[in-house]
C-alpha cells in the first residue's frame, strides 16, 4: 500500500460538512466515491480538520491508502489527481495537489498549524455573485474596535466561551497563534469586505465562528473590546456572543 | 416622474443574459419586477452594457423612472435599493446603489469609459468554489507573451476579427485605452489567476471574450505575440482566436 496527501479545494454549499454521513452528501464520501471510481479500490480518506455543514476549504489535508499493484496501469501523482477530479464533476470538490508521502503521515495527528479566514462583507446591499460564499453585514462595523478586542483572544486560554456544545474535545484549553482583522475595499461604491484570519494548531467546534460572531457585537458598538476578556474569563459559552454563519468560513491552509 | 441610476452587481450564471427575453429569465425582467413589486409602477429599466448569457457584472448602470408622488411613503435612496432587493431575494443580484438623477441622464450614452475584467484559473485541478465565476485552463500559460500580444491591440482599430456575427453596432472601428493581463496567486499550492483588464468606451459584442481567447493561444504558445497584430490587420472573424467562455466576464464599472 502506499499512502497519499491529498489537498482538497471545496465549496461546503450543499453538503452536510467533511464527515460522511449516511443519509446526506459529504465531502469524504464524494472524495472516497471518486478514489474508488478510478481505482475501484474501497478506501478510507481521513482529514485534518473535519468542517461542518457549509464551510468551505481552500487547502483541507487529507491521507489514504491505496494498492498501486492493483492499477490497471502505472500512475503518476497527476494522473491520480486528474482521475479522481474527473469523478468528481458533479461535485464543487477539486483535488488540488496529490503526493506520495511516508506510510506514517497522519493529516490530523502531524498537522503543525492550521490557518482558517472568515470573509464578512460590509455594505447595505447583500452580495449578489458570492452568495453562500461570504457572511453579510448591512450596519456599519467599527474594525478598530475589533482589532481591540480581539487581542484579548491571543495565547493559551481556556475557550469554553466560545466553544459549541457538541464539541468533543478532551480540554477546551487551546492557544491563539494570530487573529486578525483586516478591511479592504470591495466594490466601487463603498462596501469593504472584513477578512478574519486566525491561526493555531487547533481548534474547539464552532470556535472560529464564534469568535467571528463575538467581535462582530463589538463591531456593531454593542460590545466593548474589553467586554470580549471579560466573555472569555468567564468560561460559559452563554457569555460569548451569536456563532456566525458557516458560509464565511475557509479552512485556507494546514501546514506540515 | 424621478429619474434614478441604479448601479447593479450581479452573478450571470442562470440568466439568459441582461436583455428581457420572452420564456428565459433575465436580469432585466428580475430587475423591472422587483421594482414593481415595491412601487407597483410598470417601469423600464435600461442598462449601460448589454452582459451575454452567464456573464457577471460588479457595477453595471442602469437607468429608469418613477413616480415619487403615487409611493404609499417617501423613500429616500437606500429605503428604494433596500426594497428593491427585497424583492430580489431569490435571484443572484443586488442593487448597491440608487442615486437621483437629472431626468436627462442616459445609462448608456453618458457613459465615458467601461472597465471589464476577465478571471482565468491557471492550474492543474479546475476551481471548485468558484465553479461558474472563472474560466479554467489547465496548460501552463506564458504571461508574457500573453502582455506582449495585448500590446497590439491598444487604440483606434477595426476590430472585426474580434467581432461577434450577430453583433449589431454601426461601425467595427473601436478604441482600445487598455487591456492589461496580470497574474497572482490563487492556492498555496502553485496555481495562479491571470486577470485580463480592459477598458474603453464601448465595446463590441463578444470583443472581450474573443480578446481573451486570442491571448490565451499567445498564452499557450500556439501563436506568436505579433500573431495578434496580423489576425487584427485581417479583419476577418476567422483569422482570431476561439471566444472565452462567458463564465469569467465581469462588467467592472462604468465612469461618467
Amino acid at each position: 500500500m502506499t499512502r497519499f496527501k491529498l489537498t482538497i479545494e471545496y465549496c461546503g454549499t450543499g453538503y452536510s460538512g467533511w464527515q460522511r454521513q449516511p443519509d446526506r452528501p459529504s465531502i469524504q464520501q464524494s472524495v472516497e466515491d471518486a478514489i474508488k471510481g478510478f481505482s475501484q479500490q474501497d478506501v478510507h480518506v481521513q482529514c485534518a480538520g473535519r468542517t461542518d455543514a457549509g464551510v468551505h476549504a481552500l487547502g483541507q489535508v487529507a491521507h489514504t491508502d491505496l494498492d498501486e499493484g492493483a492499477f490497471s496501469k502505472a500512475m503518476d501523482e497527476y494522473a491520480i489527481l486528474k482521475a479522481t477530479n474527473a469523478y468528481l464533476r458533479e461535485d464543487t470538490i477539486s483535488i488540488t495537489k496529490v503526493e506520495r508521502v511516508h506510510e506514517d503521515f497522519q493529516a490530523r495527528y502531524d498537522a503543525t498549524n492550521k490557518l482558517y479566514r472568515y470573509r464578512l462583507i460590509n455594505r447595505q446591499a447583500v452580495p449578489a455573485i458570492e452568495e453562500g460564499l461570504v457572511w453579510h453585514e448591512g450596519r456599519p462595523l467599527n474594525v478598530d474596535a475589533m482589532c481591540e478586542g480581539a487581542k484579548h483572544l491571543l495565547g493559551h486560554h481556556d475557550f469554553t466561551t466560545f466553544r459549541d456544545s457538541e464539541c468533543q474535545a478532551k480540554s477546551p484549553m487551546k492557544t491563539l497563534d494570530r487573529l486578525d482583522v483586516k478591511e479592504k475595499a470591495y466594490d466601487d461604491v463603498g462596501g469593504t469586505e472584513i477578512v478574519f484570519e486566525t491561526e493555531g494548531l487547533s481548534f474547539l467546534h464552532h470556535q472560529v465562528r464564534n469568535m467571528v460572531g463575538t467581535l462582530v457585537q463589538v463591531g456593531l458598538g454593542k460590545w466593548q473590546p474589553e467586554d470580549v476578556k471579560t466573555a472569555l474569563e468567564a468560561k460559559d459559552r452563554k457569555a460569548g456572543g451569536p456563532t456566525a454563519p458557516a458560509d464565511g468560513l475557509y479552512l485556507v491552509r494546514i501546514d506540515y
